[in-house]
């Protein structure tokens, strides 16, 4: 029943750079486990790590995988199915039978994998892994690797993390393909929300509405979806809100597909027919940020800069509201527009959301070049180094209007060279903007991926009919 | 926007009894934390410990209470929001606030707490905690005992265990009216389902479907859905077969309320407009199977005697078809009837689908008058000790022809004086039938819980059209 994405020679390729750039020792890649909800055998949806996807391409739980640098073989460790697992689960294919699908030819018990490990240690041969993201991988390498948890964290392989990342950051045409597909099916998620929203429904109706479409293409949500009507929260997974006239739907949603390549769109609407005049005043601003940092997408960019351009887009666009003011340079340089941009303008995406983040989102969004800064606002950009042809990254400008915040600001009388405070009021129950694309960097550019979704003013007033 | 299910004198009531029967010592309860899926913040949906909600009630992330029972008082732990917070997550009230819900008053940040735990322990108080399922509480609790991993699971507290389960498993009003809620959101969903197959679709669109409607209610499955035209695999999680005209589909799938309470309803149903002469005759013996058992439920009876003469109805029947054939007594006795019924009639249901089987299903399911029988089949009954009034129960039989067991027990002629090996070949592509009803144990009988939902073969066929 389980196919992997691509053929074989794919993900032995994939191993053979990875080979190549770790140079020597043993790399164990555990692939994932199902995850317990409230009680062992009650599990959420089974999702394999990244990359054991990429170089194994299995989506299958409870496998982990052995490449043996030094002598140039990879194995395969993970349980044949029992009689009780047919009655339970189905029938399944040996260990044996997908280790051939991945053009991998050793197969082993999982008990086989302690004393394999052991001998590896005994041969002087170094061990290589990631740090784990999952407690119970933690525990697992804890138990193999016969060292306290602590270590396992401390000492997971930096040379790895960097290989991985060098490889899996450039993104590969049947990668783009598959990219392109989760962005198709989340661009018809964004639209069943803005045909089906209505004043009067909860936002869990529209999370039905736009979840049951990722469904019914074979398709899981990404992440966790954002679908508000208090957009000033970034991260919003409260669903209980009624949707009223006047009022606008912050859609952060996208879908992942059975190969795990994940789409990641946001789109504002309102929940009436039409924009109210302050409502597009503002969606304009982050229009013409996101417009302008789209364009700006290119190999030996440095995307540090792109959302530096974007925050002075945004805050021309916040002074002639009346609600900054100033020297939009120094504004920025200040980090002013922080008040309403808290985050960053994008991030990497592909086999993960954040594609990546789990080996540090330092090591992936930055480097010796770039260095994260620390200001409020611009420390929550995930991504600052310069741009090569084959990354995939979001572009999301943004403007929130967080009452809490903006009364912390205005009783600190924060950066007050550069905010109208008094103008804030009439701001504090307005919400949120937040538009978001997918784009991958070309040889001479950049561009949008997936298929067409309405994003100016007149589109989007359009599919609201 | 928390808002706990019921008033926080129902939480004082539940822990003082409590109180009551764990007698002394310091009870430890720790809340569940975000389950990560690819990286450690992008997260599952939140699933709060049964346990934890069932005595605080607060479906909030990152809480551990304690109840000090020597000295009859409660604390909670955990840490306030911060900005950053602020900006991602939303607003959120303090830790005292939510303790004030549920009725404790007393609140501290979450470093506090190995510290309290040691001082406990010099002070010679017994510490009770259950055996944790979720790795990360594992680790947590590790730490804050100072314990290895291995005593956190080895040394958990059979007292409060025994405790938990002798009242959780007697229902209130108050519970009862939340699962007859939640069973008539799983009813709604399955509507769906029977009303929405065609013959084309694929299983993930059915999927669609019925989740659809669970979270347009502000609900979520309470167990990974089971939606399959391979209904003789117990526990089907694959969605990707297209449905073929002449098939059935076995839609197995229960809501989660806000509140945690769940529904386990399971229908079967054909894919064209009506079932087959020979589908008929097989839904006929388990729907018999079915009615049977529900008219047994009462305060006294045993589970496992229920669920004895239930294989005895599906065995008869079998007979009747000539599938079987033998003294029905003994066949049963023997378990031949398990080639086709291979699991148990039913399982406790409350605010786990499996309730409490986190405690350890034996403990939960068997006592010392009923000790479970390791012969296959009857090896996986759950629940087979005497109900008392304020039970729920599932009563689910099923008749699943899987290919690949008749094969085995064939080859086998396993049990070959009450199995008709050469009258199965023509059942080898039938799939599986089962019908699922959620039960409360009355004071004299018992009664279907939720609103009613098609059942008979006439009633599927109606809602088929």
């Amino acid at each position: 029943m389980h196919t992997p994405a691509f053929s074989s020679e794919v993900y032995t390729r994939r191993r053979d750079v990875l080979k190549r750039n770790v140079a020597s020792g043993i790399i164990i890649l555990p692939g994932n486990n199902l995850s317990p909800m409230n009680y062992a055998d009650n599990t959420y949806a089974f999702r394999q790590d990244s990359s054991f996807l990429y170089y194994f391409g299995l989506d299958v739980e409870g496998l982990v995988s052995i490449i043996d640098v030094d002598n140039d073989r990879e194995i395969l460790f993970g349980n044949n199915a029992t009689v009780d697992d047919l009655v339970w689960t189905g029938p399944k294919p040996t260990v044996q039978e997908l280790a051939h699908l991945v053009g991998v030819r050793d197969a082993q018990p999982l008990r086989a994998l302690a004393s394999f490990l052991q001998n590896a240690t005994a041969r002087k041969q170094t061990i290589h892994w990631l740090a784990p993201y999952r407690p119970d991988i933690a525990i697992a390498l804890s138990e193999w690797l016969t060292l306290p948890l602590q270590a396992i964290q401390k000492d997971s392989s930096r040379v790895l993390v960097q290989a991985i990342m060098n490889q899996r950051i450039q993104k590969s045409d049947e990668e783009i393909a598959e990219l392109e597909k989760a962005v198709d099916v989340s661009v018809d998620m964004h639209v069943a929300a803005i045909q089906s929203v209505r004043a009067g429904m909860f936002e869990y109706e529209l999370v039905s509405c736009v979840e049951a479409v990722a469904t019914a293409h074979y398709c899981r949500t990404a992440y966790p979806s954002i679908i508000t009507t208090n957009g000033q929260t970034l991260h919003n997974h409260y669903y209980g809100n009624s949707l009223e006239e006047g009022r606008m739907v912050l859609c952060d949603s996208g879908a992942e597909l059975p190969s795990g390549y994940c789409g990641d769109l946001t789109r504002t609407f309102p929940i009436g027919k039409r924009f109210t005049t302050k409502q597009k005043e503002v969606y304009q601003i982050v229009l013409n940020a996101l417009l302008t940092a789209e364009s700006l997408l290119k190999p030996g960019a440095l995307f540090k800069d792109i959302h530096l351009t974007a925050c002075r887009e945004l805050t021309r666009g916040l002074q002639q509201l009346g609600l900054m003011k100033g020297d939009v340079e120094a504004s920025v340089h200040a980090g002013a527009h922080a008040l309403f941009f808290q985050c960053g303008l994008g991030h990497l995406i592909g086999l993960d959301v954040h594609d990546m983040e789990n080996l540090g989102e330092d090591l992936i969004g930055y480097d010796d070049e770039v260095v994260r800064n620390p200001q409020f606002g611009i420390k929550s950009l995930r991504l600052g180094k310069r741009l090569k042809e084959g990354f995939t990254v979001t572009v999301e400008p943004g403007l929130y209007f967080i009452p809490e915040l903006m009364e912390m600001w205005k009783q600190e009388k924060k950066l007050d060279a550069f905010i109208n405070y008094n103008a804030l009021d009439e701001y504090k129950s307005f919400g949120g903007i937040r538009i978001e694309d997918n784009c991958l960097v070309t040889a001479s550019g950049s561009r949008i991926l997936g298929k067409p979704l309405a994003k100016t003013i007149d589109e989007i007033e359009a599919l609201r009919g």
